[in-house]
């Protein structure tokens, strides 16, 4: 017990105190702006650092190196317990807010699903929103380090194809130095893009503060809005085109941008396997969505079918979930299309959530290639990716994830409709929890939020986020006998 | 094209000849009792018999030993060519059956769906019902050869595991004599059940041609009934005992029954991971829905609720069809569960359909396994299938075959989203005809029938009723280049 855990919570208490400091942002705001949330975030603060700490010290004697088990522990319990630090200011200003509403909230934003229990939010103090923005913020460069470094060195789902490219000198370094020196990359990528970003919205007009508010949840493809309708507050085709532009670069591999800015070349893309499907399918996608809502006269003029079919197209494919107008009144074609290209379009390496294009194009590949095994049962023709062969230990864990995501869906669906939801609601409900997305369908579409849902189906929704933004596999192996054996 | 088509079309033309001989039932019985239908069934024997012959003869000269790659098309015009010819009398004798109807109503038949887009069933010829209830009872003796020789043969997702464990002395000898001696045994186990079954109906309280009928869509898990009510028309819970039991018979794998009934020991059943697993399954879902059904007060009375739950449960999960009431109108987990259920519980080698629980039981092993390989990456412990290790090419079978039914229920139903359905009505019917269940839900519910689909959906149907009994690959592989090179 002390040998197993208390080094993981040495580890943890150390990243719940360096997360205290993110209170300080929202905190510093409403000082300044004497907003009554002071005292709330303050304590949230106090709270927090002073749990952190405490952990961290207590457990000192305990320290050692980490092996791959306590990686599982870690990333879990980090991504599940800084949401609950989080939740205290939340429920120390709102009075009618449940500690199981917070918790989701804050989950999801975290986690960059961008689903919300609120409403009311263009009357809330700012420093309210600043947080929840902040911490998508912030969590999209947790999923960054996650993906390209963490995931792939626990072996999970076949993410080792997943793995980053690391810049030369450091190819064959020790573990801790490797994984610092990928952050660094990633996060010098998405700092400049935040920057980029937030300058777009304040020249495309938004105030500085929503440019600032909607940069943290564009960038990380939250799609958390300071503002219950959305996009459809700001009603403006060139914010919408910033969003547009800045959302399918974020569903990019961050790898391939820091690649690509290193080598002052757009050849990486070209290379990428992810990005060409990617923008073949949002290409697609939107073409046929704008001829379907002209078809069934939702729109009258080409320019509009086509302005509301790529502003929602691109949001919920690649897993934000901004709205500009209520597609779930649309026919029911397009917004099902949506949410099932969101299974996929986005990149490993990105903020987006769901499968992964990589996972799919691996699928693709092995299923064409057991087609024609079919008639060639001697042939060899491995799967391929940028040209080298992916192992079979790969496809396994890729068809083992997929696995376990239609388990999860289906799981998590029949749970939702068991407690009492129509299938609608429930099965777009756990695909959009899943893949971090944020808006459903039926009683949560894009306009509605998710306030309705009772205690147990919020705790669900809570778990569902989590397991997505885990990829499945680092959560569930906990929950194996064999985990906690000796 | 001569040498590569014309071999298959010989037999092709063989198999239509001998087909033909089955019109002869129908057509006896409308000549004995004068019905208005003796015209339409003589007319349907001539073209048969004739085209079928025509064919044999004039492809004579091309004859030779079929390949594999034969055997793919062999199996898909086979399945899709004999509804054809099946669909002569039903569209002289009805003057408002569209052929896509009628082709539909055959497919449906002899993929033994038992899907319908007939109402009226008690106001018809006999004959008529007597033709669509043989088709079944034939699809089901096609079934069982096709799962546990051809299919193994063909290595068509995974299911070599299948493999009938053919009798000794044929163990090793040529492939024709070995079909036909797996045949011969399933086709005896098949008799001696229908002939049981009939027998059983009757004495629970049927007339010899309801029992008849009845058990010609009992044994081969198709689920037509010659009475628009299904068996809600005979109210009996005897005659549901009946159908229960010979359900369940027959979604066990019938080389299991083969030898328990040569070993006369009920030791093969103990041994067949399939069937543990299913009536373990079975005991688990009817029990839920049991309690559920009284939980939401559908039914006052335990004995009532388990008279439903067991009759629909055990009808819809062996993808059979039969009701016994509205089970659309239960609350919706109840049924959504039934039809998932569908998916999986029948066994390989049975007459159900879906993905079949032999797979289910290796995609489970495989995914559990996956977790603890993350834990110990470098342990090796292969799946296991009545304890030797199931190779590694056959997984990756069953996971492609997996992908490709995923892929198919989700195309099917977006197209038939698509082209105008609802979504609750697109997802279960997709499901349903990919398992060659019948019934859906929505507008397609137990009581109501498929007349109302367009032209397009109803062909759509017809494709995904073959695609799924064909186990996908047979018919995907067609669709490949590779397969029409040379
Ligand atoms: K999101
Ligand atoms: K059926």
């Amino acid at each position: 017990m002390r040998n197993s855990l208390f080094p993981v919570l040495g580890v943890l208490g150390f990243a719940v105190a360096l997360f205290s400091v993110a209170f300080l942002v929202p905190l510093t705001y409403a000082f300044v702006t004497d907003e009554p949330t002071v005292h709330a975030f303050a304590t949230g603060f106090l709270v927090t650092f002073g749990i952190g700490v405490t952990a961290h010290v207590l457990t000192r004697r305990f320290r050692r190196e980490l092996q791959p088990r306590d990686g599982f522990l870690l990333v879990s319990t980090v991504w599940s317990g800084l949401p609950a630090f989080a939740t205290i200011p939340m429920v120390l200003f709102f009075d009618d807010l449940s500690v199981t509403d917070a918790y989701f909230e804050m989950v999801s934003a975290l986690t960059t699903t961008g689903a919300t229990v609120l409403s009311g939010l263009d009357d809330m103090p700012a420093s309210i929103n600043i947080w929840r923005h902040l911490l998508s913020w912030m969590g999209g460069m947790g999923i960054l380090v996650l993906a390209v470094a963490i995931l792939p060195l626990l072996g999970v789902g076949g993410s080792q194809v997943f793995k980053a490219e690391t810049p030369g000198p450091m190819k064959d370094s020790k573990l801790t130095p490797r994984i610092t020196e990928t952050a660094k990359s990633l996060y010098m990528v998405y700092l400049m893009l935040s920057v980029a970003c937030a300058i777009s919205y304040k020249l495309a007009g938004m105030t500085w503060l929503d440019a600032f508010l909607h940069t943290g949840t564009t960038v990380s493809l939250s799609g958390f809005s300071s503002h219950d309708a959305s996009y459809a507050y700001f009603d403006s085709a060139a914010i919408e085109m910033v969003a547009v532009v800045f959302m399918m670069i974020a569903a990019v591999n961050f790898s391939i941008h820091f690649l690509a800015w290193r080598g002052k070349s757009f050849r990486p893309y070209a290379n990428c396997p992810e990005a060409k499907w990617f923008f073949m399918l949002m290409f697609g996608a939107v073409s046929l969505i704008t001829v379907y809502l002209l078809a069934h006269q939702e729109y009258t003029t080409f320019s509009e079918a086509f302005r509301y079919a790529l502003f929602n197209t691109v949001s919920v494919a690649t897993t934000t979930g901004y709205a500009n107008t209520d597609y779930s009144q649309w026919p029911l074609f397009a917004p099902l299309l949506m949410i099932f290209l969101s299974m996929f379009a986005t990149a490993a390496g990105s903020t987006g959530g769901g499968i992964k294009m990589l996972r799919a194009v691996i699928l693709f590949k092995h299923a064409i290639g057991e087609l024609s095994r079919i008639l060639h049962p001697r042939a060899i023709n491995p799967v391929r990716i940028r040209g080298s062969a992916v192992s079979p230990q790969v496809i396994f864990g890729v068809l083992a994830f997929m696995l376990m995501y239609g388990m999860s869906v289906i799981t998590i669906t029949m749970l939702l409709i068991f407690t009492g939801l129509d299938p609608i609601s429930a099965l777009t409900t756990g695909i959009s929890m899943i893949n971090n997305l944020g808006p459903a369908l039926g009683e949560f579409g894009p306009v509605d939020h998710y306030g309705a849902l009772g205690d147990f189906q919020t705790w669900l929704c809570s778990f569902a986020m989590l397991l997505g933004r885990l990829e499945m596999f680092t959560i569930l192996v906990l929950f194996t006998p064999a985990f906690w054996r000796k």
